[in-house]
Parts: structure tokens; C-alpha cells; sequence
């Protein structure tokens, strides 16, 4: 029924009509789809009540239908999170560089949504509403494709947020449900209409929308988070530190998967982490020098590769700092990693070079996530380094654009001398 | 000789070394390899010579003779480069986000470099010079792979940088030269040891890139630069920026392509533009209203999508601003475009909804360059939208990461209620 290269044609027309709207527009749409999600409420319980009665026919697992389910609750929060968007900064129009290259010849740095963006998510409904809304806020276009587990609760989310963008007078093309794979395999050949493609799963799924297609990629993939438990950190600390990253939530990308503790320190913390995880049901496996200290299996090469996602944890006992940051750099996803110490230098030292996204200090890695850190959302959080780094909010749905602001000037002039460079750093925003 | 996979981890060590070194150490190196390439100049001269020598025997075209040819003007010129380069400054550990997420947990957002780049780029020697110093001024190391014909000067020129970094304190693997095709092939499958490509060339040659690597692309592909007559254009102006823009340098992507002209004004300005373009020996074609005012060849469809780089224009008649940047948007490569106009409100709607990395007013498209913009110099100009966007300078080379610093929170008092957000932003700059 719908025609794939159609509908990215019909997002760019509404991506640059969107780049043109002001905030008060967006904003102000935004609004409208919180009002529009509560007043429709009804009709999406009862598409969502079908997904969910034919995911129970279908034996999806609990967990997945969990996460299925829409109610008052995943409502009330999305509708909240709407209007918090709406109160936010805009993102666009920022000068970011403004400077004189010549007598009457300014340069200006301005930010600019990137224009068609490409999600695919998850059976979460709620990332439908968040993805569309962070998409709007920041000017871009967006086709969407959630689990086909959600394919009911999905239409009626878009179908709501585009009656809505369309009564704020912005077009309803910004945000378009896919329905099939071979939509999204169709997608992936549009690289002349859609300018980033965003895949959130496993890692091996994000290296598949890599393989097939030339478009640019942000991929949220698999979060191996390690805590390093330095000489010198507190036990207390780290005990706390460590039991919240693995066991407040196994089942997500900032969860550790793999412990690493200094040799000094092991015999001191290592008995009273085996109760803790012991007491949550965490089963473990562990280096030689682990299982010397504690009862645990031993962990395999392997085992420093694997995101569990699971009451599982591999644990390390390493000589130095420095092993430690080379054991991160050499295993881990570049997702978050923490090290708890008191001591400053060996802190600094982790921050800088351990090469990941998130790098703490002291504290549990489940902070990583853009509502945490002030984002309102997020589009996914990035293990890549191009772009966006850990969680995506608006500002990572943004581009800039040079604009040149002239009087006639050559290059002719330049090269015969009768103009030269100033380049003087120039206070304000790019006049128009 | 060499192996591919050893050189990458070669040079991911050496990226994780130089980015722990400080400023002054990675300025040092600069300023200690333009004083390495004027103390061995003649041996460099001595190897080009070979390489144009061989060149000229393979009967190379005259113009990539003279870009191959590396002389005391070239060296003069990547010296002075390397020592702006160093007084430029550092891009890296800048704070660009310090916020409380809540007592006593502060998030900061801090610039780093990217990591392992690898750079496929022209006949030009130079441009070696070019892109390993911006590289290691920002931080990451490089796999350079140059055009055949510069082989010789292009190993004298990385054996002189990577003596002088190293004579500095700083790992000489920071650069390392390819030197075969399939070296090329072997780079693009390392996605987990390269962050980044930046090929230069074509737009097939891109394509080819993005299509056989999983590893993220920066492209330096067609430019077809426009320029847009607007009906309040200063006529004078307009054709003073009309010729520079095309025959200042036919050969360059920043050379402008096609020429679209408000009906209004055409009758105006087209004589005088043809009389300036016969000059100039210019060939023209146009679309039939064009043809209906002065004596040149019928453009097809064809023509709006080509790269000429060559002494040939495409010129349009369009009857409105409108139609002027839907036809940039459609045929254009998202490089740079100019109107010419003296109407703000004309110019303002040109900036904003033309799709492109550089939106000019009243000045010629040869502009569009990283020395020009204050950048130093440039690792290419990119077409794409995601991460970097038109001349790509140091900024250009570097990322970030989120340097979380906290004293033992956990999830699970969020979720408890013991501690909640603040989301305060901080002043000053991350402590570690």
C-alpha cells in the first residue's frame, strides 16, 4: 500500500518545511500531541489490549510483555515527557562560531536539524512517542519502525501525533510507521533521501544495517559496562557501586557485565560481593585468581565479550590500574565504564584513557541515560564516536551550516592582493 | 611487508598514548616536524623528483603534474601550516556541558579525540603534511593512503614526521603509510580497531568506500556549487561573483557548476555573463529559456547533475526563489550554494532552506575552505550531514565523552526516592 521511496520523499518535503517553523511552532505541537494522547487514550488501551492479548496468544515471554504493555502509567509518563520537551532550549539556530574573514565577509556557524532520520526500535511503544517528539523538537523528519509485536499500539501512537503536528499546522509526514521489513530493507537503499539511520538491538543487528546500507549508521548497540574496583576505593563503596550496576536492572545496556577488581583490594572485597550477588541471584564466573578467593565457575575468554543482559557476572582480579583500563579498551563496548577510588590521579587516569562514552567515578553505571542526564529523552545511546557519544538527545539530532555573509568578494581579489584574512572572532549571532 | 591489522593496532595504541599527552607536547611535535622537513628538504626534493620524473615518463596529465610536483614553495607552504597549526588552540579537554544531576553527583561533557582515522587522499603531497598534523594536533593517529604516482615523496614525507613526533616523546606510529590497493581493502574491514574514513575523491569513489566498510565515512565527494541570481540582485555583483565562482579555478569542488537566474533579471544579466564566460572560455549550456536569450548548446537533465570541474556552465532561468532552492536541493551535492541578492528577506529564506554544508550571500563559492574559514588547514570537505559538515578542521577530528564524577549514588536510591535530580547547570570546567 505504501511505497517506501514515497514516503522518504514526503519526510524530506516535511523535514524542510519543519527546518523553517520556528520553536514556538514546535513547541506548541508538541503540546497538542500531550493533549491529543490523553484525549485519545481509550482507542490506543484497546489497539494496545489486541497487541498484547495476541503476544499472550503467541507465548511472548513476560519480560517482552512487559514492556508490551501501554497503560495509564507508560501514558501519563510520555505525556509528561512531551511537555517537559516542549520547555526545553530550542536546538536550532544556535550560533556556534561567528567570525570576521575579511572587511565585510562574516562567517557564521548556525545549527540545523539533519533532516530524514531512520529509527528502528524496539516492542517498547513508549519510544515511538519519545523518538517522533525528540525528531519534531529538533526539526527532523522520521520513519519509524517498532517490533511487530506493538504494530497496533504503533499506528495508533503515529496516527495521533500526526492529527496533532497537522492541527499545529506542521506537516504529519514528519513521522511515518513502516510496517514490514522489506520496508526497512527499502529503506536502507534511500541514501539520496534519508540522512542517518539510527538501529537500536544487539550488536550483531546494528552491523547488519551497516553491511546494507551507505547510510550513515548511529548505532545503539550493546553495553558491556565494567566497574574497576581500585586499591584504594572504599569497600563500602564499592560494594554498593557494584551490586547496583549489576542487579538494579540486569536486563539493560548500562548494566555491568564484567567486574574487575585490583589484587590489593580483592580479599577484602571479593567475600562480601560473593554474599551480595549471592543474595540477589546474581550467578558468577571468574578469572583464576577469583576463584582461588571465592566458589564460583571459571570465566572463559569469552566471557569478557558477553553482554548477559542477566543475572550473570564475570569477575577479574587485575594487577594495575593500568591493566584494568587495558582489559576495558580491549573488551568492553565503549558503552560506560566506573571506577570507584579515592584516589585522584588513579581517577584521572581511568577518565582519560579509558575509550569509552560514559566514564564515571563512583558511581552506579545505570546513570547512563538521557532522561538522567537532562535530556528529556533519547534516541538510543551511541558506542560509536562519530557524531553523538552515550545518550542521543536533541542536540544529537542536530547538524550546523556555514553561512557566509558577503559583499561582492572574490577570490580574484584574495589572490591579487586587494583583500587579505582578518579572522577576528566576532560577538553575537549570525544576523539573518 | 607490512601487515594491515598490525599497523591498526599500531596505531590505536598510538592514539590511546597521544591522548594522555598534553597540549604543549602535541605542539611541540608540530613545530619539531617543520623543522625536520627544512633540514631534509633535499632528499625530500630528491625522491619528487623521481616520482615526476616517473610521472612524466607515464605521461601524467599536465595538471596532476603540477600537483604531484613538491617544491620550495609547497614546503614552505606545509611549514608555515605546521607552525599555525601549533599556535592554534588545543581542541581537545574543552568542557562543554558541567551539570549537577543531583547533590553531589556532576556530569561534564569533555572533547577527546576520535581515535584511529583512516585518510585516502590524491596525487597532492601536501596533503600529507596537511592531515597527519591536524591529526595529531587533535589527538588521533592515521592511516594515510596517498595517490601512487606521490609514492616516494609521500614516504619521504611520513618517514620526516613520524622521526620528528617520535624525537618529541610521541609514538611515531601515529602516522603509518599504506601502500597498496589492497592494504585499502584490509583497512576498510578493521571497524574494530579504525573509528573513521575520510576518503577523498569522487562521488563514486565514496560510494564505493561506504559501500564495502562497516566503518564509519566522512565524505569528500562532488561538489556542484551553485550560484542564484535573485531578481534584486546588484548586477554588477552578480557577475563579479557569477565568473570568480566559476573560472577562478574550474578544477575544484568549491567551483561553482550551475548558475540559476531569476526570470526578472535574466534578460539584464545574461549578456554581459555571456560575453565574460567567452572571455574566459567558458562553454555554455542552458535550459530553453536561456537558449531564448543568448546563443548556447540545450542543457539536458543531465547536465544539472554533473561535476564538470572543467571550463563548462549549466545555466538556468528560474521564476522564483522557490523554484531556485528546490532545484538546489534537488540536483545540488549539499556543498555550497550563494545568492546574490540585495533582499534580507530573500537571503534569509536562501540560508535557511537550502539543504547545503556552506549557504552563501553575495560572495564567490571558492570560499568554501578549512585555511579560509581560520581552520589552519583541512582533512577534506565534507558532503554528508552527520558528525562533521564542510571544511573539517581539528573540531572536525575530535568527539567527546561524559565524565560522570559521584560519591557512591546508586539507581536504586533514585528509584527509593532517597536522592532526586537537580539537573543544575555548573559553571567552570570538569576537575579531572
Amino acid at each position: 500500500m505504501h511505497d517506501l521511496h514515497e514516503m522518504a520523499a514526503a519526510a524530506r518535503a516535511a523535514y524542510l518545511t519543519l527546518a523553517s517553523a520556528d520553536a514556538s511552532a514546535r513547541n506548541r505541537a508538541l503540546l497538542a500531541m500531550a493533549d491529543a494522547l490523553l484525549s485519545e487514550k481509550d482507542m490506543i488501551f484497546a489497539e494496545n489490549a489486541v497487541d498484547v492479548r495476541l503476544a499472550q496468544e503467541g507465548r511472548l515471554a513476560a519480560p517482552l510483555l512487559k514492556r508490551l504493555a501501554f497503560g495509564e502509567e507508560k501514558l501519563n509518563s510520555v505525556v509528561q515527557g512531551l511537555r517537559d520537551l516542549a520547555a526545553l532550549p530550542d536546538p536550532l539556530g544556535h550560533t556556534t562560531l561567528a567570525r570576521e574573514l575579511t572587511e565585510g565577509l562574516n562567517l557564521y556557524r548556525v545549527t540545523c536539524p539533519i533532516g530524514v532520520i531512520g529509527v528502528i526500535f524496539e516492542s517498547r511503544p513508549d519510544a515511538l512517542v519519545q523518538i517522533a517528539s525528540l525528531a519534531l523538537k529538533s526539526g527532523n523528519a522520521v520513519l519509524l519502525k517498532g517490533g511487530s509485536e506493538a504494530a497496533r499500539t504503533n499506528l495508533a501512537l503515529c496516527n495521533v501525533l500526526r492529527a496533532a503536528a497537522e492541527a499545529s499546522g506542521l506537516p504529519a509526514d514528519f513521522a511515518q510507521l513502516l510496517t514490514s521489513r522489506e520496508e526497512v530493507s527499502e529503506m536502507l537503499r534511500e541514501d539520496d533521501l534519508i540522512d542517518l539511520i539510527i538501529p537500536r538491538g544487539s550488536k550483531a543487528f546494528v552491523r547488519y544495517i551497516m553491511d546494507n546500507s551507505r547510510i550513515p549508521v548511529l548505532g545503539h548497540a550493546d553495553g558491556i559496562c565494567h566497574v574497576y574496583i581500585d586499591a584504594s576505593a572504599d569497600p563500602e563503596m564499592a560494594l554498593r557501586v557494584a551490586v547496583d550496576s549489576k542487579v538494579q536492572n540486569v536486563s539493560v545496556c548500562n548494566a555491568m557485565e564484567t567486574l574487575l577488581i585490583h589484587r590489593a583490594i580483592a580479599p577484602t572485597v571479593l567475600p562480601a560481593l560473593n554474599e551480595a550477588f549471592a543474595a540477589a541471584h546474581v550467578s558468577l564466573v571468574g578469572d583464576s585468581e577469583t576463584v582461588r578467593i571465592i566458589h564460583c565457575a571459571p570465566a572463559s575468554e569469552e566471557d569478557w565479550r558477553t553482554e548477559y543482559l542477566d543475572y550473570r557476572l564475570s569477575i577479574r582480579i587485575v594487577d594495575s590500574l593500568d591493566a584494568a583500563i587495558d582489559h576495558i579498551n580491549t573488551y568492553g563496548s565503549h558503552h560506560t565504564d566506573c571506577i570507584v577510588t579515592r584516589d585522584d590521579a588513579a581517577a584521572s587516569e581511568f577518565l582519560r584513557r579509558v575509550d569509552s562514552a560514559g566514564v564515571y567515578r563512583n558511581v552506579s553505571t545505570r546513570f547512563a541515560d538521557g532522561f538522567v542526564y537532562g535530556f528529556g529523552a533519547e534516541v538510543g545511546i551511541a558506542t560509536g564516536k562519530i557524531h553523538a557519544r552515550g545518550p542521543m538527545g536533541v542536540e544529537g539530532l542536530t547538524t550546523y551550516k556555514y553561512k557566509l555573509l558577503g559583499s561582492g568578494q572574490t577570490m580574484g581579489d584574495v589572490k591579487a592582493g586587494r583583500i587579505s584574512y582578518t579572522h577576528r572572532d566576532l560577538e553575537g549571532t549570525c544576523p539573518i
